[in-house]
């Protein structure tokens, strides 16, 4: 039983921008001496966040349709009356969502189903380079 | 420390029909090498989620409800328009909810509240055999 | 690799109170024998949940706000209607938020963003005391 951890580096646009990080976190545990363990993918942020989906075009547009009118960035936040940087639906969207999810895998596969991918969703107002924390656990 | 992975089967009936899976978890920890760790429960779906509820008629009801609320199957989605299945309220809610659950366990017991279960709920708007991944780590 | 299991208590007002349990998690993973690993924490209730946020007022008003609007109080809930303990929403909102994460570290530190901390929020309707679970799983 050993423990892995590696980052996966996203450039991302922010604004509920979307990315499939199925690849990358398959590729890692490809080039690890695990076998069979968890992955644990986790954004070290309060302005994003990590999930699966179906990713396609359909479904992004549906989840950010969901988070916009749950937490639309034109309302009043008390985040932004205190810091004036705009991001107050970014918050409230990642905390709900979560940072983090974990995902077994056996014979070195992650048991994702045919149509499911790993997404990580940028809440926030603009762009920046994010980095993912992934770290596998097993034998 | 070591690493055992199995299979929970569900007879699901869809539309937001919620199962729990307590029982199953607890066999599985029961039956393996381990004394202490953590059980993993992952749904290989897009269209379900695991969480943790008090598994009653009313808070069931309740939550559906919410479900309901949040993305109504009787409404627009993008995903429906581009794959005609009908199902994109299901991917919001499985993506909003997450596919998975991490529970610590201590001398083979899970550390559940006593009114705590664990529940599988099917978003999708079809009958199937659901098949969730349950993976034990620790000693 | 080792497993270590702690408690976190927290004397809870209810009603959406938040704590901010970075600190204690950070201290038990410090007085751990782990160097890398993953932390848990684990509310065992129905009631509560946990997940990241920016620790500031402004945050934590703008997501009671949202679970104030996703599952208010005052209205009907089945749960109340048979139990009459009138926590109906508090199931809602812990089932929707979740009662874990898992959080990795390196060299003895998680890797938690600059603004990202751990938050236990209460949605039951009373205080009460809490403890939370913390395990730790690494090498």
């Amino acid at each position: 039983m050993k423990v892995h951890t590696k980052t996966i580096s996203i450039s991302s646009t922010g604004n509920l921008d979307a990315h499939d990080i199925t690849n990358q976190a398959a590729n890692l545990i490809q080039i690890s001496s695990h076998t069979n363990g968890t992955i644990t993918l986790f954004t070290p942020s309060s302005t994003s966040g990590i999930t699966t989906i179906e990713f396609e075009d359909g479904c992004l547009k549906d989840i950010k349709r969901l988070f916009d009118e749950l937490a639309n960035s034109d309302r009043y936040y008390a985040h932004n009356e205190r810091w004036h940087d705009g991001n107050g639906h970014a918050h409230v969207c990642a905390a709900l969502l979560g940072p983090s999810i974990t995902i077994p895998f056996l014979d070195k596969h992650m048991t994702l189903g045919i149509w499911q991918q790993i997404v990580f969703i940028d809440f926030d107002n603009k762009p920046r380079q994010r980095e993912i924390i992934a770290q596998i656990i097993g034998d």
